[in-house]
């Protein structure tokens, strides 16, 4: 992420009063203390605390069978022993970028997409590129629910990226969280040998446990493992541990069908605001997720945007961070609805609408005194 | 690691009775389970439950500090700023290697070394190799107390390595499992610019956390943190906010007493077993850490010593893991002291012993019939 970006949204996160629609954090009042608690005081006393102990690079055989039935109850052929266990799901995205491109290859994505999966592209040396047409390597797809549009993929982009012959990275963290409740056939079950699949537990239960998941195709499935085990030897036997325990007493689905209406309702209310104090700005509805992607058709400075919102006492995602080239222009921004309370993403909105107004007098302003000055002699 | 040797070292895990030698693993009788149970508790009781959210890369700031002054009272110069935690030890390497060396560089190790440092600089394409000259690109170095062989690093190699230009990944896990209770002086505080420090919780208190840290050289600082992000985001919330809850309570330099202490009799009791039962094999006296490096002069094969071990009911790391070329000869192995119980440790040596020497008259017949053979017409 660039460095003036990253401050700002350290400023925005540590002033009070700043209301931060950027950062795509879930709720924290659906994460289920207690229970996790119990689970955990339960893994204290097994009598070998296999929780605190060194494990497989693999992951626990329970929580990979248990992925790998719900899975399998979406189309997936996969067993357990197809599932590694990985830490969050930017790890599994981690070890298949490692496997899947070299520096200097080309590596397919939206026209918008996920801020941290471009970072690791570019770390590793690959060069994000918009489509997956001429000489990309893989592309990175989120086919159920984009992030930052929230919307899925269409049918014709989906046949036709299935149709290359291109290993495809599948993140799959919003899935479960459309608001219609569906639960779309991942790409993995169309083309298992080219598909690596990536899930997580951060987005439907809570990201503090780091677990995720990663499906590569078989053929690639001990080179997988291997570089799993280089990169951290295993995701916490901890978070696992509690996982385990946790899924054994809980009602999976229902806890999805709360977390859907509860982010529906979050979702509605920012369209809400948006519309009524942004109107000049886009907007898709979302079909699920964490966020809105709001959408101009002027060149601008995203940044000196957000500076403005930070000083209005508002934050958000600049469209730059999703974006395969960092483009400012057209100028765009991401608001999570997920995060903060009901009522602010109205007063959010309404500081936002506030800034874009100071952001555009102050640009005409400077836009004038240019034209002045190119004027004079 | 060669399949056939992970596939042994499973089945010696699964198998009840197998008295595993292998692996290196901490003692869970150390682990305390009570305490951190309470810290689960409190972290599931603070107002915004932060244990199960998202954070910043380089991990939480009191963490962080309480590692700086650690480092502090051993002569570094670091704050907690320039400390990044990471996903284990092993993550810290993973990071130091992906800025430190390309694929096709030669990086520098012992001559017995850490098999998943071995394994990670491979899956990276790099080409270990014994020794810190010539041209390769970076040392790994576990001066204070090594693994295999559980000793430190002597003046003069140490001396000898500061003095090349090259970076070095100084990986520190045993450090304060001496059993003489000294601490030594870490590489970092002799060359801060080319030293890349790492540590574990994971020998002192438990792995199962996976937190470590890595303090890599001030310039990089920035590029590290991004690897960092890249790689996982974050490590564990979980267990970042367990660990900075029970270290507020704790007193960690009597546990590391205890620890030292109880290291110290499992490894004294193991070296005796060892000269009693395997008279013909080489094994320095430990100064530290988990392990037994075992030797010897003569050719074979460690992977077929292993399988015959098995059969008689012990495990142990052949000594090709420890190795940059893989070689199995001289014949070598590791035994960990640190996990098995204390009355297993000698019992363990008496099977190693059966099965030495059902391995020498095998291999021994086999010649003799090879002999025999070639002096055929």
């Amino acid at each position: 992420m660039e460095k003036r970006i990253e401050r700002l949204q350290r400023i925005a996160a540590a002033r009070p009063g700043v209301i931060s629609l950027g950062g795509g954090l879930p709720a924290d009042e659906l994460f289920p203390r207690g229970a996790l608690a119990r689970a955990f005081v339960r893994a204290m006393r097994e009598p070998q605390a296999t929780a605190l102990q060194y494990a497989w690079p693999e992951g626990r055989e329970q929580l990979r069978s248990w992925i790998a039935a719900r899975l399998r109850a979406r189309g997936v052929e996969v067993s357990a022993d197809e599932v590694i266990v990985t830490s969050g799901a930017q790890q599994a995205l981690a070890i298949a970028s490692q496997l899947c491109f070299r520096r200097g290859d080309a590596v397919g994505v939206d026209g918008e997409t996920y801020p941290a999966a471009l970072d690791l592209f570019r770390t590793r040396g690959g060069v994000p590129r918009r489509g997956w047409h001429g000489d990309v390597r893989c592309f990175y797809a989120m086919p159920a629910i984009g992030n930052p549009r929230s919307r899925a993929m269409d049918d014709s982009d989906r046949r036709s990226l299935l149709s290359r012959d291109l290993h495809i990275l599948e993140d799959d963290a919003y899935a479960e969280l459309r608001f219609d409740g569906t639960v779309t056939r991942p790409l993995v079950a169309e083309r298992r040998a080219r598909v690596w699949h990536i899930g997580s537990f951060s987005k439907t239960l809570c990201p503090g446990l780091r677990v995720g998941w990663l499906v590569p195709p078989p053929a690639w499935r001990d080179r997988a493992t291997a570089v799993k085990h280089a990169s951290d030897l295993q995701a916490s036997s901890l978070g696992q541990t509690i996982l385990e325990l946790f899924l054994e007493r809980d009602d999976f689905d229902a806890r999805l069908a709360r977390a859907r209406r509860f982010y529906r309702a979050r979702a509605e209310r920012l369209v809400r605001a948006v519309r009524r104090h942004l109107p000049s700005w886009r907007c898709d509805e979302p079909e699920g997720g964490f966020a809105l992607f709001l959408e101009t058709d002027e060149p601008g400075d995203d940044q000196t945007l957000l500076e403005t919102a930070t000083r209005h006492g508002v934050s958000f995602d600049p469209g730059r961070m999703f974006r395969p080239d960092n483009a400012s222009s057209p100028l765009a921004l991401r608001l999570c609805f997920s995060y903060v309370r009901a009522r602010d993403l109205d007063e959010g909105a309404r500081r936002l609408a506030r800034a874009w107004d100071e952001y555009r007098r102050e640009r005409d302003r400077e836009a004038t005194a240019h034209a002045d000055g190119s004027a004079a002699p």
